[in-house]
C-alpha cells in the first residue's frame, strides 16, 4: 500500500518514511513548493539517499503569501505555519487515502489537535499517519542518529525543504528581516544511511 | 538498547514491540500480575510465538484491590483503569530506562495525557515509547490483520493477560457481575505471525 509522506528532507520526515516501509507501506515522498523558490531541491537529494519515490506538488501562492500576511501582522510565525501545514493536509487528502508526515510528540507547531486528526480523517475518509507521535526528542535524537550520516546546519543559511524557506524569502522581499521571526535555530540535514532500510 | 515494554499479549502491545525491534531495539517484553489469578498465561503463550523475552513482574495486590474499589464506588471502571496503569508505569520506570506500552492514538483509557508523559519523562529520568500513537482505529485493523493471524474471542470469557482479568476475577469473589462494569467487547489474540519480523 503507497503511503504518501510529507517531505522536507530533514530527519524527521526520514525517519516516518522509514518506519512506514519497515511497516509494509510504500512509502512516496511530497514536497510541497509554491513556486516562490526551488526550495523543494534539498529533499529531492534526500530521496534520492533513501531510495524512495519523490514528487515536487506545486501548491497555489496565495497560501504561502496569506502565511506572510500573517507572520507580519501577528508578529510571530506559529499560527502561519500551522495555517501553512493544515491547509496542504486538506488539499493532499482529496488525492491521496493514506497520508503521513514527521510530526513528533513534542512538537508544538505544526501539529494538528487530537479533534483535528479525527475530522480530516472522517471528513476526508482518508488515514492520516504519523508514525514518530509516540516518541519524545531524546529517543528521535538518539533513532537518528543511528539511522543516519548527519549533518548540523543554522536554520536559513542553506535551502531547507520545509516551508519556512519560502517564507524566509518571501518575507525579505516584503523588506522583512526573517530572523526577526525566526529565531535561530539548528536544523539536521541527511547526508546518509547508516543502516539497510 | 533494551526496550521494556508492557505486553498484555494483544495485538497492539505485539505489533508495539515490533515497531520497536524494527526500529533496533531489543524488545523484552513484561507482563504485570498481582498473583490474583495467573492471567499472564495467555501473555507467555503470545511471546513465544513472537519469539521476544518475557517476563511477569508481580506487583502489590493492593493496587488491584484499590482498582477494584474505586470500580464500585464510582461505578464505571475508566478511573481504575488509569490508576492502575498510572501506578504500574510509576513503579516500572524506577527500574527501566525505556518503557514502552501499546496505548493509540484513538484509545481514551488508559492512556498518560501530554504531560503526564513529561511528568513521568522528566521525574524518572526515563524513555516512554508509544509507537502506535500516532496511527488511528482503522490503520491499526489493517496493520495488526497483517502481521498476525487473529482470532476474536469475547472479553471474559478467555482469559486475557490485561489488567482487566484480574479485576473481574476480585469483582466477582466481591458478589458483584463484572458484566456490569465492563460491557461486552471483542478481544483479539494473536495465534501466529503472518510475515517475518
Amino acid at each position: 500500500m503507497d503511503a504518501y509522506v510529507l517531505f522536507s528532507g530533514g530527519k524527521d520526515s526520514s525517519l516516518s518514511a522509514i518506519i512506514l516501509k519497515k511497516l509494509g507501506y510504500t512509502p512516496k515522498l511530497i514536497t510541497i513548493n509554491f513556486d516562490i523558490i526551488p526550495s523543494y531541491k534539498l529533499a529531492e537529494e534526500t530521496a534520492k539517499i533513501l531510495g524512495f519515490d519523490h514528487k515536487v506538488i506545486k501548491l497555489d501562492d496565495k497560501i504561502i503569501k496569506k502565511a506572510v500576511d500573517m507572520i507580519i501582522e501577528k508578529k510571530y510565525p506559529s499560527p502561519a505555519i500551522q495555517y501553512v501545514h493544515k491547509t496542504v493536509l486538506e488539499i493532499l487528502a482529496d488525492e491521496f487515502e493514506i497520508l503521513a508526515d514527521g510530526t513528533r510528540r513534542d512538537d508544538k507547531v505544526p501539529k494538528l489537535s487530537y479533534s483535528e486528526v479525527q475530522s480530516l480523517e472522517m471528513r476526508k475518509n482518508i488515514q492520516y499517519l504519523t508514525p514518530l507521535m509516540g516518541f519524545g526528542y531524546k529517543t528521535l535524537r538518539q533513532l537518528t542518529a543511528e539511522f543516519f550520516e548527519l549533518e548540523e546546519i543554522k536554520s536559513g543559511t542553506k535551502l531547507s525543504s520545509d516551508y519556512e524557506a519560502e517564507i524566509r524569502h518571501l518575507l525579505k522581499e516584503r523588506g522583512e528581516d526573517p530572523s526577526k521571526y525566526f529565531p535561530e535555530h539548528k536544523q539536521t540535514r541527511v547526508l546518509g544511511l547508516k543502516k539497510n532500510i
